[in-house]
């Protein structure tokens, strides 16, 4: 068969994006279109939060691949073009622009539809089936530029999800110089990263210019003039409740995938709604791969699947799909190691690996420099491990916690156990490190506690 | 046998009192007593430079652990005390404070007697077989306080030898507002850490405010007095001879093991005469066990042997003598990975593994951040692998040079080849690092040679 491959790819996300890029690096003659509903070609959405501080002057700037990059890349990429059917006997998909009707054949399709934000089931959030005005979700730049547009200084906003998102969003309000509520419904901030123990280390810098509600969870907004005029929240213990009064309100509390069309097209769809994939990012269905928000894929250590919800992942799949639809051989790893990032008021967080209660952790608290010389930062590193000492997890906050943990991931990729990687001589010189990183000092705990069990 | 164990230690530096704090850690009742012929107890050397510039405000802050902390510790440190005789077979040691003898028995000794600086033959170098006055060395907190007490605002200093600890102290001298010339025989700087073109990165920063002249070798040195008056260099490809005026010269020009000791008892030595030592650190000879830039050790990658010369190794075979003599069982890892790191004027610098141009290298210039956050710094990242794509050596220049070698040591650790590497996800977000980090894509680079090969 040496008929030019026609490749389309659904979504122009960092995973669409990425994933017609290595198709184009793999083959230079086939045919690459990308279909993308929004107005924008490929940008960071991980960015968005910056964008609103300021801290990223202007939010086009989150264009990480511009249209004409795209076509000197001889990739024809269709902006507000929202497919709406796919073919799977023809190989044909059905796309509106406008009132205009496109069909176009595939010998590969990728879909990468991505997430939308879920909001949960707050009395008064929706009039009319969408958003009370004033309420907000961020996942696009229009979403970005709807909260920029709403900030006011010295007037109060309230978050509601102590994730990720939600306190990048809620510092770059802060920073905006507004008032900042943020509710979490869990007893912790940033529960999917950090222990308690962990995230309490972040807590204390971030509550001292933000209020923070954790344990609360809304329960209803009230409205004045068709416009969102306070939000009432309940502590889950006691459960008294009371009224924050504000007119900016954003929900951050998680995605769900955007699986529709996958599911039109017979992909196998797991309970909770994501498209599988195995280590291709094929689909179930012929000629259709997957990739991004709107998948799951399987953990590295468990491998149990789990939702896709990274731009680091993303664009690997991205790269695997990408490189296989055109007619390259890219194998993922057997799994992904859930390598996560960010930093909150200039302290540093990020998480690796399965770090579950029941393994064997061990906590180290130490500086980045030697003792002796100035300056050095604060490091908690908290590592998990098997009962045969193997390494399977770890958190970090503070100085280069997200380095560390990178170090700490290939640990777990290479199956190190903790008594190989105590005795790797991390690099040492007294402006940089100290001889005996934290890293190397969680796991001598470890070690330390898995010989007093023998 | 359950007689109480008797550890002797020679020597006071990283290795030794790692070993001393060790083994008291393993056995809380054996008897520990630690020579140092030197007046201070355990010490940070790496730290030496910053003590003269300043940035550690007193040469004291150097001392790690203090003759009251070994005192609490139990561990009996006699300071300006040399050993001079092993009696191996009766396994006692003969020492000298001052006019005093004591003869001390051993159940385990450890020789951890570092090393020297290595003077090269310069004419005029010595006088009555000592260095003439204004002429220096750094190894200890006296040769510190020698130079600091030399150093005089806008006059010039010459320092020979462009390695880590020549730059290292180039720049300590700048800081002390001196004119600095560096001298090197080799065509680059930091020959023994980077390739010529990864130096070039550094090289220019430095070169803004030190004179670095490469490929030239000091010849003879005129004085004065009693004291340096010039030091001639001369180009080793023209052959041009010229005169520096200076009254401070630095010697930086490597170090030469320290092994009188251990000779006398029998250990093996190898050609080059470092003392041979198995994974235990011990060595050919009953009882004693050898640790730090007095032995050699294999490297990791080529398994041949190697002169210890880094404090990060020197600690970790102090940990390993320390508990081996106490009865415990610490094997070392099959060889060491050197990894190294340093600064100079604000670049990170670092390096692991074996960096042989018979290898294939992958060279990435990216920045910390995505492009499009503000106040990425650079980073180049430059990685050798085998012709099978196993990961062997890297070097790093730039932002957070050092984490990222740890990162891609542990690959070499594990074994991991550049297609598994530059499968994983890095941690990624906005403020802290790319989707793709320099790591990732120096790899991708080696991949992509390999592929072509194929």
């Amino acid at each position: 068969m040496n008929q030019e491959k026609d490749i389309v790819v659904i979504g122009c996300g960092a995973a669409g994006g990425t994933a017609a890029q290595f198709a184009r690096k793999t083959d230079r003659k086939s045919i690459i279109t990308v279909f993308e509903k929004g107005r924008y070609p490929q940008y960071s959405k991980c960015g968005l939060p910056y964008a609103i501080s300021g801290k990223i002057p202007r939010i086009e700037d989150l264009i990480e691949f511009s249209q004409d990059w795209f076509k000197k890349a001889n990739i024809n990429l269709l902006l507000e073009t929202t497919v709406e059917k796919i073919d799977t006997n023809k190989n044909i998909i059905t796309a509106k622009k406008g009132n205009e009707t496109i069909e176009k054949s595939y010998s590969s399709l990728i879909i990468a539809s991505g997430a939308k934000p879920c909001v949960p089931p707050i009395k008064g959030v929706y009039e009319n089936e969408k958003l009370m005005k004033g309420i907000h979700v961020l996942r696009t730049i229009d979403d970005a530029r709807n909260i920029s547009s709403s900030i006011i200084k010295n007037k109060t906003s309230v978050v509601i999800g102590a994730g990720l998102i939600g306190l990048e969003l809620a510092e770059s309000l802060f920073n905006k110089d507004m008032k900042v509520i943020v509710v979490e419904a869990l007893p912790s901030i940033l529960p999917n990263t950090l222990d308690e123990d962990m995230s309490n280390l972040v807590f204390e810098k971030i509550s001292s210019n933000i209020k923070i509600f954790t344990n609360h969870i809304a329960t209803r907004i009230e409205s004045q003039s068709d416009r969102i005029k306070s939000i009432f929240i309940k502590n889950r213990e006691t459960n008294e409740e009371f009224e924050i009064k504000t007119d900016l309100l954003v929900i951050a509390t998680g995605l769900k995938p955007d699986t529709h069309l996958a599911d039109l097209a017979g992909c196998k769809l797991n309970e909770k709604g994501y498209i599988v994939v195995d280590n291709k990012c094929k689909t179930t269905v012929k000629d259709i791969y997957a990739i991004g928000d709107c998948t799951e894929f399987k953990d590295f250590v468990t491998k149990k699947p789990i939702p896709v919800g990274l731009g680091s992942i993303a664009v690997r799949q991205g790269i695997a799909a990408g490189i296989n639809a055109a007619g390259g051989n890219h194998l993922l790893l057997d799994g992904v190691l859930q390598t996560c990032t960010s930093e909150f008021f200039e302290i540093e967080i990020a998480s690796v690996g399965i770090c579950d209660k029941n393994l064997v952790s061990g906590k180290f608290n130490g500086s980045t420099l030697p003792n002796y010389y100035p300056g050095g930062k604060p490091i908690t590193i908290k590592i998990y491990a098997s009962d045969k000492g193997k390494i399977l997890g770890a958190q970090a906050v503070g100085g280069n916690a997200a380095q560390r943990i990178n170090t700490i991931g290939v640990a777990i990729l290479g199956g190190l156990d903790v008594e190989t990687f105590k005795k790797f001589e991390t690099a040492y010189a007294p402006p940089i490190a100290p001889t005996l990183d934290a890293v190397t000092l969680a796991c001598d705990i470890i070690s330390a506690k898995l010989s007093r069990r023998r």
